[in-house]
């Protein structure tokens, strides 16, 4: 193997910076990939400067990954050198709990293996994302990419996509289904885009007047600044669905009661301090639910992006050298991107 | 119409005391009902003393009532003099909203009219619930109570059991579904009973050893003393369904983390004041549901009573007369009653 080349964070304090590794040799399931982009999720910073208290250091971030595969383990069937793939925010899990044998390996009861800051489950070694040249992957965990897309606006797919699209799926966006979304990032411009590619009517939620234009371009049928009691007030008790894509703390009752009977808020970020308490009489007087959603498991990520190649949906990006990084986790900090940085991994092969 | 002897709460402060008045006159669809036994609810407490706010005085409290028909209007189908019937917490709704025209007027987008506390839709006058000899009810909105049940044991299926009964069945009790019940109480004890009876494996979450015997006689498969941190660490991730039916505030994180992937944690009471926050985080990583539910609709409130006069479930009751009502209250706020106050009627037209 060659050198891997790659942007590391070696403590919490200091900024990313040049760091060179081995990826393992090829095991008999194992594919290489030549990254070609990899998105900047806000999980990245979180890892980067420990704020979970679970970095083990270095860090090399990255779970939204698009790259070629160049040469596959002697085992493997799914893929072939050439091949144009993603890996998400998944490498592995222990296969055998009743959740991975659902195909939901990302609520393995064993613990899936991350991306990055993961354990590999035969060695223990500690996990390198896609901020990085080259990824050795096992092929169950490895995703095809529709040809059709632009490679770069799909790599966001991988982990902002599926985020969303999950919660879209599991509780059944469509035709007929009003669909709100809260917030208007990285994870909130795909659910729009894909909450209107399965025809469900959508509202966008946002506190930014100056997103209304965007939000419609990008296929909100409504767009509601939830500040405005007034306009919250008309869209009461009538969804069916409320993606929430704000992390920080906030105030969840007003959301809660946009919901109609049987409605359902689900909360897709978990914020560093909890929310304050949602008022019980307003899920029991609708009989309202309020969830949480992970990602999403390798089948269903597979299915997201075949629905993206079909509908020609990719994320909305803004591509940068990785030398570019510490600059882009600023400007991400500010909502200054949009909707996602992705990184250019040439860069680091010149 | 001969006069009704009732008790009422004339201000929040008073004792309840005997009152006086006229039902009235029969409407084409109405039934005249003889009131025979009235369940206390916790929730006729509330009103009494004005503790939701919202008490229209004089207030007559009960909406766990069963009778006999003594006569109806010209038009009434379903009933004739000599039935044994029930009313429980709904007398009326707008019956043409979505909710109304799916059998699920406990969520009528309208409003519901309540027992009692309630407005007439006709005349807006005052309802009077079942703390009285007499009751005049649209027919649509009257049980037919199973002949082989002990009528006095059958009027707190009407709040408490249909209360308990509703999500059960929403959230699909049965064979091979482990539920929890949490809390032992009017509600709790209906709950095990009937999750019981419907062939889930029932565990009773209680805060007090001394209930483990009783909850295990009702049909409780296992016992947790919820304060225990081991036992319940046995029992995390495993719950289906866990129905919680404690109105005080406490920390709901311990329950939600009972709970396997796409469980429900489902609230039954509102507490006077809110929970703590529960921790996205646990909802999140195992897609897990917190909902409410409101007790139930009428269709499904008949096929709770058909269900338990199947399995010939009642509630566990000790009688009163209604001169003993106050007292009543003071031992229900101390959890001194083995299930349920039901009063016997008689005891007003001696």
């Amino acid at each position: 193997m060659t050198t891997t080349h790659a942007y590391a964070a070696t403590d919490a304090q200091s900024k990313l910076a040049p760091f060179e590794f081995q990826r393992r040799e090829l095991r008999e399931h194992d594919v290489h990939i030549e990254v070609l982009f990899c998105g900047v999720c806000h999980s990245d910073l979180h890892q980067a400067r420990n704020e979970w208290k679970n970095t083990m250091y270095p860090v090399v971030p990255g779970h939204e990954i698009v790259g070629r595969v160049t040469k596959v383990g002697p085992q493997v069937s799914k893929y072939k050198a050439g091949d144009l793939v993603g890996v998400g925010c998944l490498v592995d899990s222990c296969r055998t709990c009743a959740s991975c044998q659902e195909g939901l390996e990302q609520y393995c009861e064993n613990g899936f293996v991350g991306t990055y800051n993961g354990n590999e489950r035969e060695t223990g070694a500690v996990t390198y994302g896609g901020y990085s040249t080259q990824l050795v992957v096992d092929e169950a965990f490895v995703l095809r990419v529709p040809e059709n897309l632009d490679p770069a606006g799909v790599a966001p797919l991988l982990c902002a996509g599926i985020t969303t699209y999950s919660p879209l799926r599991t509780w059944g966006a469509g035709p007929g289904k009003k669909v709100g979304i809260v917030g208007l990032g990285g994870l909130g411009h795909m659910g729009v885009k894909l909450a209107h590619a399965m025809g469900a009517h959508v509202v966008l939620f946002t506190t930014s007047p100056s997103k209304i234009d965007d939000a419609k371009r990008l296929g909100a049928d409504e767009v509601v600044i939830s500040k405005n009691q007034a306009e919250m007030d008309a869209h009461a008790n009538s969804f069916d669905l409320v993606v929430n894509t704000v992390a920080a703390q906030h105030d969840l009752n007003p959301f809660i009661n946009l919901l109609k009977r049987d409605g359902t808020l689900t909360l897709v970020g978990a914020p560093e301090h909890d929310h304050p308490s949602p008022q019980v009489f307003n899920l029991i007087m609708k009989r309202r639910r309020l969830a949480g959603s992970l990602i999403g498991g390798i089948a269903e990520t597979q299915e997201m992006l075949d629905f993206c190649g079909k509908h020609g949906i990719t994320s909305d990006i803004e591509m940068i050298p990785m030398q570019k990084i510490n600059e882009a986790y600023e400007r991400m900090l500010k909502s200054d991107v949009k909707y996602r940085f992705v990184i250019d991994l040439d860069s680091l092969r010149k």
